[in-house]
């Protein structure tokens, strides 16, 4: 079962890695994550996607809010949210050149952000699976030089 | 001095955590961080932003290629790079409405994802800079209930 948890922790040096630490020591892979500050500088942001059993994951949850950094933490899994992602992509055009690569992006809902001889930079918005879907249909269009994904974004509904 | 730091590194479980203690246990804060797959299912890129002064950034670096999961380590600051950052922001528009809050996330670029009685979802890609500026600006208009950033994406130019 995938989740998809919001945490808020401490700008401490350390306050990371002690959460990345209490999924690997169990040997959870984190899918993806992204953290960055939120408007009290004191706090930062963390979206972490994983995939484990409900039970190990309510488990890792609530060890994650004994941590003294952890201002809190929200499963989203199960309750009604919205999901983005970022991708920001270098590609060679491919046989068809830059400027029909230009129009298939726009056609996906994508930007070219800059594109000369050196290649061709392309930001896009989308679910995980919308991103990974356009990828795997870009290599009919591009060669991949560098792919940056920011790993899931997660506001709650309720 | 900001450092943006751009590193594959191997999906092991841990892999996340050595490279951000790697940073913690030198006092160093990571500012953001984003980490998702490739299109190669083995490796993940991971995108950090850290200020520091260069000659210490330049070691962690060097001891960052040492480690047995990291596959490679750009640190693109030096060079040309464009960056990207993605916001996903739920507020409460304030007393001149939805409709002028649309207007005005429109006008700065960004989109609203869905809007009802709970509270208007927004989302918006731009520079760190920028993302930081439209949401003071947004205090405005309308009261922040949750903000989540991908932090900083880096792809080089060259």
């Amino acid at each position: 079962m995938r989740h998809i948890i919001g945490i808020r922790l401490q700008n401490e040096a350390g306050a990371l890695s002690r959460v990345a630490v209490m999924f690997s020591s169990r040997g959870f892979n984190i899918e993806s994550l992204s953290v960055a500050p939120t408007t009290d500088a004191s706090v930062s942001r963390l979206t972490l996607v994983t995939i484990g059993a409900d039970a190990v994951i309510q488990q890792i949850v609530s060890q994650l809010n004994k941590l003294v950094d952890v201002v809190s933490v929200d499963d989203m899994t199960s309750g009604e949210h919205v999901e983005r992602e970022l991708l920001l992509a270098k590609v060679q055009p491919g046989q068809d050149g830059p400027d029909h690569l230009r129009r298939y992006v726009q056609d996906c809902g994508g930007r070219v952000v800059e594109s000369d001889a050196g290649g061709t930079i392309i930001e896009l918005v989308g679910s995980e699976a919308a991103i990974t879907s356009f990828l795997a249909a870009l290599k009919s269009h591009a060669t991949l030089l560098d792919v940056a994904r920011s790993g899931t974004l997660g506001v709650s509904r309720r």
